[in-house]
């Protein structure tokens, strides 16, 4: 049985200020801890599951508890929770030394889907870094950690707290901009790293002045944009390609 | 003042069921309101909006209704209401007689976030024709108006309720699959029609059976799967270039 401080804690993981405070966050259902338990299994620290996870077999070497499905939903972040929940300790993270092939640079993603959606299409393309501006929806939302998909575990994320990293990079900055070249005419060659605007307002003006290039993926209907999970997803097909 | 017998029907509106009984749907917010309503003015019954809104400029011909910021909240669907709302007729619809460029056929798209900007995805690459089969989200779903950012009045969406659609057309029936040919490597001619599957479900065997060719967006990583909308923007990216 859990122990209503330990609830208490776990709800609690939902809350940034939490998660900063003892490190940790929630990652929820069984694809994404199964990836997990398999992928980084000393990160996790508990594994909390009803009988329906723990009868298909535990993990060796990570504690799990077997709980009922009303404390699952007790410390669920979910509407509907899904089997298991595990308690993760978050990642080292620093800033990339040197880039290797593309790096994204997220000035400001605000959605945590739609950052998770990111970290996603980044793991698809073989992109292992990530440096997102302040401003950037936090890294162990709740939603960001489930839209990831367990990508979470293979793409370093660091925060660009000072906004200082552009400007002292010697390769090339290639910002994502409706006024760019087209990214159907454009070879670009690795490393470089691109930069992904704000949903609404774009790439930030003090950014936009680090950038060497501005490449745009050309309409050809009458949509103002593009969501910009889906830009940075055809963006990176184009130039991994 | 709006009475409370309004009030109520348009809350009702965030169900299919009075969506469908009164033919109407909801839109909010000044960006695609405004766009609705220099698009299709016909089509909107009624707009509701807060002196904020209004002290911009009333579109001619539209009954604008000036509401307090109290009632506005009472007849949103959102949490954070955003000065506007309009009660919207719902688009005719029919299936598409020719297939025309490209058409896009969703065979359960689930998610209305996904469903809405597959929408605006679709109206930025030009493609007028969206087929989706039963199972996929309601059109009409606040959710996936929102989304597609009034790119649902340029866009045809039909139903394929009863499920042959497929069979019927002479165009050819491209597939979303893992195990296809490289989208990188297949030149396609319009006119085709472009399969893209439910998020985890992928495509139906009855659905694939009428596949003429399968593509697929090669992984340079190692994330299991791409989001279906990002999916189908990369597609249609490599596919209209």
């Amino acid at each position: 049985m859990l122990s209503k401080k330990l609830i208490k804690d776990i709800q609690s993981l939902g809350l940034k200020k939490h998660r900063e405070e003892s490190g940790l966050f929630v990652a929820e259902g069984p694809k994404i801890v199964n990836e997990l338990a398999q992928l980084v299994p000393s990160q996790i620290e508990t594994i909390y599951a009803t009988k329906n996870w723990t009868d298909r077999g535990i993990p060796a070497n990570i504690t799990v508890e077997e709980v009922s499905d009303v404390e699952l939903q007790k410390i669920s972040q979910l509407k509907s929770p899904n089997e298991v929940l595990a308690v993760v300790k978050q990642f080292a993270s620093k800033a990339p030394s040197t880039i290797e092939g593309i790096c994204l640079y997220l000035d400001g993603i605000q959605d945590p889907g739609n950052f998770g959606t990111i970290i996603r299409i980044a793991d698809w393309f073989g992109v292992k870094q990530i440096v997102a501006a302040a401003g950037t929806a936090d890294l162990y939302n709740p939603k960001v950690v489930q839209s990831s998909m367990a990508s979470i575990a293979r793409v370093l994320v660091w925060y660009d707290e000072k906004g200082d990293f552009l400007a002292g990079q010697n390769a090339p900055v290639i910002a994502a901009s409706l006024d760019g070249e087209s990214v159907y005419d454009c070879k670009l060659v690795p490393p470089f790293i691109l930069v992904i605007g704000n949903e609404s307002k774009g790439i930030s003006e003090s950014v936009m002045a680090n950038a060497n290039q501005r490449v745009r993926i050309p309409s050809k209907g009458e949509a103002e944009s593009l969501n910009a999970a889906v830009a940075t997803g055809i963006l990176l097909s184009h130039l991994t390609n």
